[in-house]
């Protein structure tokens, strides 16, 4: 099997620096539109065969270093309690959003079970992966979850997320203790079904100031890490805008900690420690851009992160829907090629 | 009159620390709706009487250190060519959005002649003020004015505006040399009509990575800065989520920078250096707070200001329209209180 991805999460010595992309499956490539024209997200979330399908699509296509399976952050909302669904072009929709503690008191810490659907998938990825490269699982983090719970879907300020956090503290704890419990159980499931590496997503989290982070964070995503590390698969930790949370993400807990375009690589990994590896960071829209400015920064972040043992390329966020496949095929070629030892 | 705000930017020791808010005549005060149930924004804007009026509600109501003029950030963009408006709770509308090299070509570099508007409201203020406090006049930065005026509108992830700046950098770099002359000539135009300090706001900045900002943003800051230096009142440079660009803005220029809550202030200063002053950083959504929390918030940044002159009180941005208002008071009284020397 290709290695690269699970060593560099080890911080053990590559060949060449190992690459892959959030959301590699996605919108951007014609296969995928072609699974979407019949089916909506949940379906193919919900329908292992098409999840496992989807999953390995970039994988057919590009030489990545790893494949993750396809599934959405929101999933173990709907166990919990909540009505979710996606309106396309509109993003996630919660129909029944957390405004109060007696909603908090009525959620369920499910045991994982309602999702067995994406351990299945993850079974049929592995299956048809066939050891060519490791599958990552994944879910979203208590506070980016909190996020969508409270504001009903995606948000640019998370007033109502903040609002909800400062005014009613015991409740706030509540929702992600019972968040963090819930994704707990739902990453081990990913891992014993056959994740050989699982990514937590705080992608909203850097809307906090760090104090914030600390209080009101901090403890339940340790909670988290705490219940996976003997589980024996690396743990990935992302979040965006986060340059002053590296410290206590790190704290909070990961192999490996995610940072986006808006904090210098090597700043970055000075920040949380070389004990720890690092995964990005390319803006997702400088794949728009020509090829010669897209080398010019891809071969930035290689000399940034200067050769040492455990940097895994990434973008700082989701590959968006128009990027040019070819500017994907492009990334990944240039990161083996300049990465070479 | 009350000289601690500009005492404060030209870090001169105060009596206690000087605190003013961004947005703070808004939809938060039962005055300033009266005003707009009857007018537009721009309407408001373009009367110097009603500017003025809604001006000076703040200084009325509260024991604040500084005014700031009323206007729009967007209001430059009309006599350059672009149709600015304003949807009632949307946000506002380019009708013509700038899309290609050929309407940067003939965006219009106006010398500020047809926003006399804000000088006559600026004068009008002033009067009304009586020297209570001083007056601050203010600008939209090119990337954040850029921004709208490639989105068409506001923005979550700046999508068009990186594609543009990647794809098209020479009619990039044309396009924000014409806005930093555009402002540079109306932030002139507002300090000798009587703004006392004025303040640049590249609200949206903060989507770029470090290097992004080096080469496509700050020389035309830069210009903005040379050009008003001579004009002898203090210039305040403010954007969000700047972290990792504090550094670069501050080599933009500016005497006083200003910060948001996702920065812990100590840190902020040390990086910029203590030969700037610092403004900030209470974030928005604490004045949602109960009073207990919001006064261990403006403690916490009082003690990692330190005493040191130089500090200006602020939030990391503009008032939100349902934030009570007695606590906006009680956050003018608990900075006078808690930081008298």
């Amino acid at each position: 099997m290709n290695e690269r991805f699970l060593k560099a999460c080890r911080r053990q010595p590559v060949d060449c620096t190992p690459v892959w992309f959030m959301r590699q499956a996605g919108r951007y490539m014609r296969e995928y539109q072609a699974v979407r024209a019949k089916h909506s997200i949940l379906e193919v979330c919900k329908t292992p065969d098409l999840a496992a399908q989807v999953t390995l699509q970039p994988i057919d296509r590009f030489p990545l270093d790893a494949a993750i399976i396809f599934a959405d952050i929101l999933l173990p909302l709907e166990p919990m309690g909540l009505n979710v669904s996606f309106s396309e072009g509109e993003g996630p929709v919660i129909g029944n959003p957390v405004r109060d503690r007696a909603t908090v008191e009525r959620l369920r810490v499910t045991d994982g079970e309602e999702l067995r659907y994406v351990e299945d998938a993850i079974k049929q990825a592995r299956k048809a992966l066939a050891r060519r490269v490791p599958l990552i699982g994944f879910a979203g983090a208590p506070f980016t979850l909190a996020s969508y719970a409270i504001e009903g879907g995606g948000s640019k300020n998370f007033i109502a997320t903040k609002q909800f956090m400062y005014r009613e503290p015991e409740a706030w704890h509540k929702l992600m203790d019972k968040l963090a419990r819930v994704v707990t159980g739902y990453l081990r499931r990913q891992i014993r079904a056959g994740a050989e590496a699982v990514q937590l997503f705080d992608s909203w989290v850097g809307c906090l100031s760090p104090g914030d982070y600390a209080e009101y964070v901090l403890p339940h995503v340790q909670l988290i890490f705490e219940g996976l590390k003997r589980e024996g698969v690396p743990l990935i930790h992302f979040g965006t805008g986060t340059a002053t949370l590296l410290k206590l993400m790190r704290e909070a807990g990961g192999d490996v900690i995610g940072v986006d375009w808006r904090v210098r690589l090597d700043e970055a990994w000075a920040t949380i420690g070389y004990d720890v590896a690092i995964q990005g960071n390319l803006d997702p829209v400088l794949l728009f851009a020509p090829l010669h400015e897209i080398e010019r920064r891809v071969e930035d972040i290689l000399r940034r992160a200067a050769g040492r043992p455990g940097h895994i390329f990434n973008l700082g966020h989701g590959i968006l829907p128009n990027t040019p496949v070819e500017h994907v095929a492009a990334v990944v070629e240039l990161v083996h090629k300049l990465s070479q030892r």
